[in-house]
């Protein structure tokens, strides 16, 4: 047997009846049938992302929606404050340098999320600031920023929108987008959709149209109000992204059948079952703010985390990732999102151990399969 | 039996065999054995293009495309000339505006080619054009447009570079990249490649690499170098289309075996078919200079376009495209592009003449099919 396992943060695994789902003959874009597929869609994005707004279907990836949601919003020499405590939020700062909008930029270290305060602080000290960039889930170092107190304060703040980079969030746990207050909230087909790359969402409140009216940076593809007039039609404003978007029915009805509470508690159980495991064998968290999307594990002293990426691959065919950019030889990540259940948490934890071993960190084998199966065995 | 048969220009029938490999496994975009298949799919896109040179492969509809060429050859004020005979011509014009490019638009007829003499007219009362934009086959009309002429007429000119939006001709009928000085050829998936749309390629000429250093207009995810550098690492500047790209090697692994003379001459002999068929039943072309790739009919006096297009999706599940803005209504396009053989083309004729006749139109029912046959039986 040959069996191969996606376990890392995007793409994902993606449902087998989703993939025959999209294997189905391809519609016309413009055809009745298709309009009622994207009425069906939005309607469940909009359970999805917990909103009454519009949510905009973009044929891109994530970035395509990260980069929309800079140039629908700001005019040159705007100013904007940028959490950037990991590659993702590093790439808001480069959005930001590249439309030439003044980035503020908050560093956060590696592995710790941002404080509300700091925010806070740099919005006192920068009334003029016209957007806060942040990551609800940085996928880079596995660390949830709190978003909600970031969207309680900006309610207060109407010259202030707060866009959220929820692609390895928005499905995966708690995540309200009218409640809290985020007026722009983006997020990717291949992450807790579970579906192939190629798709961005991006909602938008009222809030945010209103900048989006006064916006004077260049777009033409990604363009909010073009789509939003495609909306009222039922279509899209360019060519869109047809077998995913007939993918995507079919994960958001399977996600409305299942129910967003059921939805964030498997993941929180494959999140837990996992961080169980890795603290038994002794093995410490990188991120001291913990996601129900992705475990991101320090590699013990002295071995290298990309040989643990690359031998769980060639030895087992379980694809994790590493750390990324400086985290790059320090960490290695599971994911819990995309099909993946209990037992594949499991798969992963016991091949971990063997290839720990084989690298020189001693774990008795079973050890942290065992603490993960407990722990899935009494919740 | 509920057949249904896409002959719209885009989305096109998609190979079932395409469409099962796509329904595979999502693998990860960061893994060896993606690198793979992005090293093969380049290869073969070089030899679809006919290209030495690098073919992006950017995750989004063809529009996002044709914004990338803009984007990376250009500065603010720069001046371009763009070739306006149709709905896609006007989108150059539109993303000239909106990125403030003065667009000196050729205004051409619908239904008629650019003379190339206005090109040049145009290139020496304004030596200081950048650009030429221009589509090598107008979908909204069925026009080719001479772009070897104006190919051969930029070569002399080495401050200009010459954009072709080549997303419904590139695989439907010889144009030859480097042999023509096409500096840069937009393509996306969802026409001649026969896969669902969520695919942009565009091909940078040695002449364009030298604009896209100087170019200053803002860009991130369309940027031409940072896919070129990712390119050196056999990979891509942000997450791919996984699946579609996988999908992608399986149409060009067919291409490269049916060879491009062949892959020609099937599109060419679909088209004359049907322009036969058409023909005989009376009816008029809309394009002065038709392509292979689209048949764009006349309604008959006193007939909707849009009824023809309705009755035949309603009536016998065909769909194919109507006419758009000023042609709405007027026109019928019946396209020659995707998975479709001869015997599609008499289909769309036998339904088409019976579609006619209910509309008050007479048609001797056979005559257009019977033409369409002795053409096919004749060559």
């Amino acid at each position: 047997m040959d069996k191969s396992y996606l376990m890392a943060p995007g793409p994902v695994t993606v449902d087998p009846e989703v993939l025959a789902e999209m294997s189905r003959p391809v519609i016309h874009h413009r055809s009745p049938e298709f309009s009622a597929i994207l009425t069906e869609v939005r309607e469940g994005l909009k359970y999805l992302y917990q909103t009454r707004n519009d949510v905009l279907i973009l044929a891109s990836s994530g970035t395509g929606g990260m980069e929309a949601s800079v140039v629908n919003l700001l005019s040159p020499g705007d100013k904007a404050i940028v959490v950037r405590g990991g590659k993702f939020g590093e790439r808001w700062s480069e959005l930001c340098n590249a439309y030439k909008v003044e980035a503020i930029n908050l560093e956060v270290t590696w592995g710790e999320a941002v404080d509300p305060q700091e925010v806070k602080k740099a919005l006192d000290d920068n009334p003029d600031v016209k957007a806060v960039f942040v990551q609800a889930h940085e996928t880079s170092t596995g660390v949830k920023h709190p978003v909600r107190e970031l969207g309680i304060m900006l309610k207060e703040r109407p010259n202030t929108v707060l866009v959220v980079d929820a692609i390895s969030a928005l499905g995966v746990y708690e995540l309200k987008t009218d409640d809290w207050g985020l007026d722009v909230v983006v997020t990717g087909s291949q992450k807790a959709l579970s579906l192939p790359p190629g798709l961005a969402f991006v909602s938008v409140s009222e809030k945010a149209w209103k900048f989006a009216q006064e916006a004077r940076l260049p777009r033409y593809y990604f363009d909010f109000l073009r789509e939003r007039k495609a909306i009222a039609r039922q279509t899209t404003a360019f060519t869109p992204a047809v077998s995913l978007i007939i993918g995507l029915r079919e994960v958001l009805n399977k996600i409305i059948k299942t129910g967003l509470p059921a939805l964030y508690a498997h993941h929180r159980r494959l999140s837990e079952a996992t961080k169980a495991g890795i603290t038994a064998m002794g093995l410490e968290l990188f991120s001291k703010a913990p996601s129900e999307s992705v475990t991101a594990v320090k590699a013990p002293e002295g071995i290298d985390a990309q040989d643990v990426v690359k031998l769980l691959r060639e030895e087992y065919g379980i694809t994790i990732a590493g750390g990324q950019a400086q985290a790059r030889g320090k960490i290695f990540r599971i994911s819990h999102m995309g099909y993946l259940d209990e037992w594949d948490m499991l798969i992963a934890l016991a091949a971990l151990e063997r290839v720990l071993n084989r690298l020189g960190y001693p774990v008795e084998p079973g050890k942290g399969v065992a603490a993960a199966e407990a722990y899935l065995v009494q919740n």
